[in-house]
């Protein structure tokens, strides 16, 4: 299980050096380990933690697949071919990127070598607990809230706890996928439990279970919470506003239950970010990185 | 002008350590060009020598496109859409692999910091002097001819002059791309003096002037030379026989003149070849990297 990445865009951005450390770390690590499997002889099942955006976020109305896109082409003599093309790629940060070479690597090596793969392209991670950590207070897993590393459900938690505006970076039109922690554990083992047949090409699962917009979000914690919400100048080039249609059956059929934001919502907000507010360090809340 | 990459297919293919040798050499140093780009605030054109290997070669049928494909795609809502996306690659070698991914890191960048680059997708290059280098001997360039860096036609020009069979590897039937090393130096200066409009996207061009089958260039230099062809196993996992029409409109409309092989050979194995056989190190025309 390959985690052994730098994880955060907005941190991939905020200097040069951040953008050669992440292109450094994240490529040697994916390259590292698979030519240390192929060097081992051992018939191994690399999982490893991709990102829903490495699809980008525009689609032009088609809804995403699980890696592979099925594409029409004109050959020169006047016919139409099928062909099943890894997903055109289109990241949005230097750590985005890197994610997009993960797959040229892993596609490689699965060809030349016949290494077992499987790509799971993860949405927004929120949440904080799984069935095992709540076993005990000093089990809990962290919680960043903070500009660089908090995600967006994260941040807008802890700012709704301490009576922070949530800042929704322009419109808060962006569509993103999100999953909460406990559905990715289970995501994980299931990935590891159902490895790739030996010649099998990389297996790419999309780990989401729903999409919103980012004003929904803050809309949702403004009702739990009597939040109110600040739009701020967006950091990121992105689209101010965008759908997202995203397929994800694999993980659904192979028994999937997922947690929805409706029901966990509230659960995180008495929790985590009300219980744990006193320890907030305003300083850290805006995005610094832009980009 | 970015020339700061392993640049061999079976050297990176080696052992695991070439392997990461290539993969930590070509990225970061692409990515560190790039980076010091945007850090530095200067309008720059960035030139890269890539290479045809990024398409492949099983192309069914089709004409490879300078970088770009359109293709059609179904809708979810039963409608067909054109889109024009980077060719999807299809790399042989880890060499190739870094070559690919580097066609990535071009694309963001151009996207995100309107970086302008143009991307030479080289073929292979055969021919030792240029009209500079032949002004004085030594000048003259390298010429390599050993089973790692050597290229497929310096090699059988080689073992052509030292009365070692030309070393066909498999059938033979593998169709590649090649050009001059002249033209290579014409076609740098053409990209350097043509560069891309601001905000205009990663400018790919194809730098080739002829395709043959391997067997075709054995069999061309044994009717130059007498020579005898010896087909060996294959050392490399590709296909044994692929056809390869290439685009390569753009340098020929900014006024490349190719010097054809037939034109030529003749003078490479009269003037480089032959002339310089007695230093010949025959333990290292073989072919020791498998893969």
């Amino acid at each position: 299980m390959h985690f052994a990445e730098q994880r955060a865009a907005p941190y991939s951005m905020k200097s040069s050096w951040h953008k050669r450390y992440t292109v450094s770390n994240n490529l040697n690590a994916t390259n590292n380990v698979l030519a240390a499997v192929v060097e081992s002889g051992i018939d191994t099942h690399v999982v490893h933690l991709g990102t829903m955006g490495v699809y980008g976020y525009g689609t032009a109305g088609m809804r995403i697949p699980e890696g592979y896109l099925e594409v029409k082409l004109d050959t020169e003599d006047g016919r139409e071919v099928r062909k099943e093309i890894l997903y055109p790629s289109d990241p949005g940060s230097i750590y985005h990127m890197t994610k997009t070479q993960d797959q040229l690597l892993f596609a490689f090596y699965n060809k030349n070598d016949k290494v077992k793969v499987t790509d799971l392209h993860q949405g927004i991670v929120w949440g904080t607990q799984t069935e095992e950590t709540k076993m005990d207070e000093r089990l809990i897993n962290r919680f960043d809230y903070d500009g660089d590393y908090g995600t967006v459900l994260n941040r807008f938690l802890m700012q709704a706890a301490i009576g922070y505006p949530l800042t929704v970076h322009g419109t808060g039109g962006q569509t993103r996928a999100f999953i909460h922690i406990q559905d990715t554990v289970r995501c994980v083992q299931l990935a590891i439990e159902n490895p790739p047949q030996s010649g099998e090409r990389v297996r790419i699962i999309n780990q989401m279970t729903e999409t919103h917009r980012v004003r929904e979000l803050a809309e949702m914690i403004c009702e739990l919470t009597g939040a109110t919400i600040d739009n701020l100048d967006n950091p990121r080039k992105e689209a101010p506003e965008n759908d997202l249609y995203v397929a994800n059956e694999t993980f659904l059929s192979l028994g999937l239950e997922p947690t929805t934001l409706q029901s966990g919502l509230l659960q995180e907000v008495q929790d985590v970010a009300k219980r744990y507010a006193d320890r907030c360090d305003l300083s850290k809340i805006p995005c610094r990185s832009l980009w």
